[in-house]
């Protein structure tokens, strides 16, 4: 098979992480979720800790888009010009993980960095938010009393944290070449699909 | 095979008609997309020049969308409320065809009227604006000499249409089953995903 990327964009709760690794399993290709963080500290010189602290904040503080917004920072603009440097470290090394060769990457804006590349292809994972918020307890171990604000509070930091870098409205089809509701299809029934997209677009 | 209900959304140039249509031949299924005006016509009492007028205006108006926010109405108070009952007609027809039985339905907010029904798959066609420029020229006929601008203003249109209609944003990949980029996939190759996506679903 050719070169094959694939970015997974997902809304939390959705499944997308667990259909992204499946994915990349059955393709036998390396997955690179938060382990991008990881990288990105070793070549970049940042601590992963800083790393963590950087995304911590800025997909879950509004504060965070307000001040982007404004070109000034809450956290004062020395602050926030390290935060970017640290996504702009994380997405060389998306670029370079591309690169390399064959790969599945979840999340990390990785549709926008990686949308020149040939033989990429973007597919987005969504669920209806009462779904979302039982996969959340479930799976995720969320505190039940309060999932709904949870669910929505992470739905509304990727929006932010992706609008910021690209622009551009996340979760928007038209970004993707395919876009699933996984409480249609499950996980296993997301990832067959994808699996067979593949088959036939790209002749994996 | 059980009661089948889909519903087709698409950007202008997407070949969404052509694969709703289609996928309708291939199902064995009725397809209701501007037929649905002339049925909305013969039972509402309204000729259908009156129905076409009215999309006419209200799909090419930004004038219409301001209006409409406004609840004033660059046609005035009554000419409005006159359009609001003419959708309101076609909206009916779509519930009394769903009821009827299995059928295809593109465009019309279908997707919105009959988000409450089982067995009812929602799909939204979308393609880059070069191709859906190319399509839309070559396919439809449209003067090449303003193409961008005739689909951008399809493209408002019909995002203005829906959103007075549901207060949600046409495109928005939550609101569909599934969605596709075409030039990926071809018209054909769209048709087959759909039919892929429904035997394993759906069993057709």
């Amino acid at each position: 098979m050719s070169k094959l990327l694939i970015t997974i964009s997902r809304e939390y709760g959705s499944g997308g992480l667990l259909v992204g690794q499946e994915l990349a399993e059955a393709l036998g290709l390396p997955c690179y979720d938060k382990k991008l963080l990881t990288i990105a500290a070793e070549k970049s010189g940042f601590s992963e800790e800083m790393l963590r602290q950087a995304e911590s904040r800025a997909t879950n503080s509004l504060l965070y888009s307000l001040a982007t917004s404004l070109g000034v920072g809450a956290f004062g603009p020395d602050t926030l010009s390290l935060y970017d440097k640290l996504y702009l470290a994380q997405f060389d090394v998306i670029r370079q993980m591309a690169d390399e060769g064959s790969c599945v990457i979840v999340g990390r804006c990785a549709d926008y960095v990686l949308r020149a590349y040939e033989n990429c292809y973007h597919f987005f994972l969504h669920a209806p938010l009462e779904d979302r918020m039982e996969r959340a307890t479930k799976e995720y171990g969320e505190n039940p009393n309060n999932i709904k604000s949870t669910v929505l509070k992470h739905d509304k930091a990727r929006a932010n944290y992706y609008y910021h870098y690209t622009s551009q409205k996340w979760g928007d089809a038209k970004l993707y070449d395919l876009s699933l509701n996984t409480s249609r299809t499950g996980v296993d029934g997301a990832v067959k699909m994808l699996l067979h997209y593949l088959e036939t677009i790209h002749a994996v």
